[in-house]
């Protein structure tokens, strides 16, 4: 029997899947965790989807995602720590060891300051986040997103917050589609590691040629992405969490989902 | 009269348009240089197309662009830097000062192995460029060229080289499109500057959202970019060179390239 136990889906990767479909769909297969996006709960509120899944026996790694904390209107910050707290209960209602922030960016913002803003924005959040034991995990979002959707793009930038605020529920949610490119990378895994901020570890591949900005990421083995080497530094690390897939592609979204999933599985035991 | 005796346009930027048409109607709206890419001298060969560059008075600051250097194929490696001698060749023909080089990447070669055979390939082709008394300029490209374009996706790589092989003949080409999220960036412009190594300076915008991944740039000033905040860190490094404008875009192509060299030139007077 191949060894799942550090298996786990993001709900949005079978997206056309509701979480109860994913539920059924991942226990059936063996597969012990998934990760949730907000999407999937919001049908059902957070007290019912709680309720399903404990009673699933499935682990949550992470409720997906709070963050975009940016804006020029302070009004529409604070609206956004508001959303974040009620992120940051849901994350408790349904279990979820941690909140995964995509900290936003905004167009006309100098990154500069908005990563001040984000480093503010955390700070005013982490103590509900304390009070609800739920971990906040800051994701590095690829340079091709520092438009509109992360002005934090490289580990490092999410370690000095991290270094900023150092709080024992703050960390690192670190995904390879994000950051493989990244010539610091083995060396902030081995920062993250001795300051015990590595929450997470997302996998998936980039496409050559990626075809679309958002939805173009592929299965594990059918892109460029090292993952035997980022993997191995991980390990290094002394990381010992879920190994998350997170694929979001119109291609497989497109397909018959229980056959993608286990595609899914062959790849994360074999390429990883 | 405004004063355009910085600016310069990448043919590319017109891409509808053949070297005989850019240059008249540069020369007609007052633009003083041009930097040529290989395709539009191509049909003339280079020794035709100096002659019309010299007969235009036109100062061409590269040509661009040379590089791709990696692959996991000696043979191919070694028809590169052949191709490469053939480009200093062509700009030393045309009077351009620099050769472009987009280093390139090749999926399965690992980006810090890729990086060697860049410098390698640098060093082997470093004496052909200053027996023809033209500089190589080495392009960071942005970090979602990395699978199959560039392993250079920030200065910080592109100064690790120059440093290496050390030659004045070896700088750096720094565009805004490419480098503008690098939290770096400012640092690593200003160390530039101390080691002389700031060749070239090309100017577009970053459109909110991009479309494409190659052809969606947009004109200065229509994107996110802080080109005022840029151009002021390098005019504190003491550049003093061409401002050049290289913009692919679908959409920019499509339009009458008389009218969007204007608005070119009005953005390039007024977004800088």
């Amino acid at each position: 029997m191949p060894d799942l136990s550090r298996l786990a889906i993001h709900t949005i990767t079978n997206k056309p899947w509701s979480l109860a479909e994913c539920i059924y769909a991942y226990k059936k297969i063996g597969i012990p965790a998934l990760s949730v996006w907000r999407n999937v709960i919001e049908p059902l509120g957070a007290k019912e989807a709680g309720q399903m899944l404990r009673d699933s026996g499935l682990k949550v790694p992470a409720l997906i995602r709070g963050g975009f904390f940016t804006s020029t209107d302070a009004s529409v910050r604070q609206a956004t720590l508001d959303d974040n707290r009620r992120c940051i209960d849901e994350a408790c209602e349904i279990g979820a060891e941690m909140v995964v922030l995509v900290v936003g960016a905004t167009p006309g913002l100098a990154l500069a300051e908005a990563r001040k803003q984000v480093a503010d924005s955390i700070h005013s959040i982490l103590p509900h986040a304390q009070a609800a034991n739920v971990k906040l995990a800051i994701e590095p979002l690829h340079p091709m997103y520092a438009a509109d959707r992360s002005c934090i793009n490289r580990i490092k930038e999410a370690r000095q917050i991290c270094e900023q605020l150092h709080h024992s529920m703050l960390g690192i949610a670190l995904d390879v589609y994000h950051t493989w490119w990244d010539p610091d990378l083995e060396q902030e895994i081995a920062h993250a590691s001795r300051q015990k901020t590595l929450f997470a570890f997302h996998v998936c591949d980039w496409r050559v040629p990626t075809r679309d900005f958002l939805n173009d990421r592929t299965l594990m083995g059918k892109g460029c992405i090292p993952l035997k080497t980022i993997r191995q530094w991980v390990d290094l690390a002394g990381f010992t969490g879920p190994i998350e897939v997170e694929i979001f592609s119109d291609e497989y979204w497109a397909m018959d989902q229980t056959r993608y999933l286990e595609m899914i599985r062959d790849a994360w035991l074999t390429q990883l």
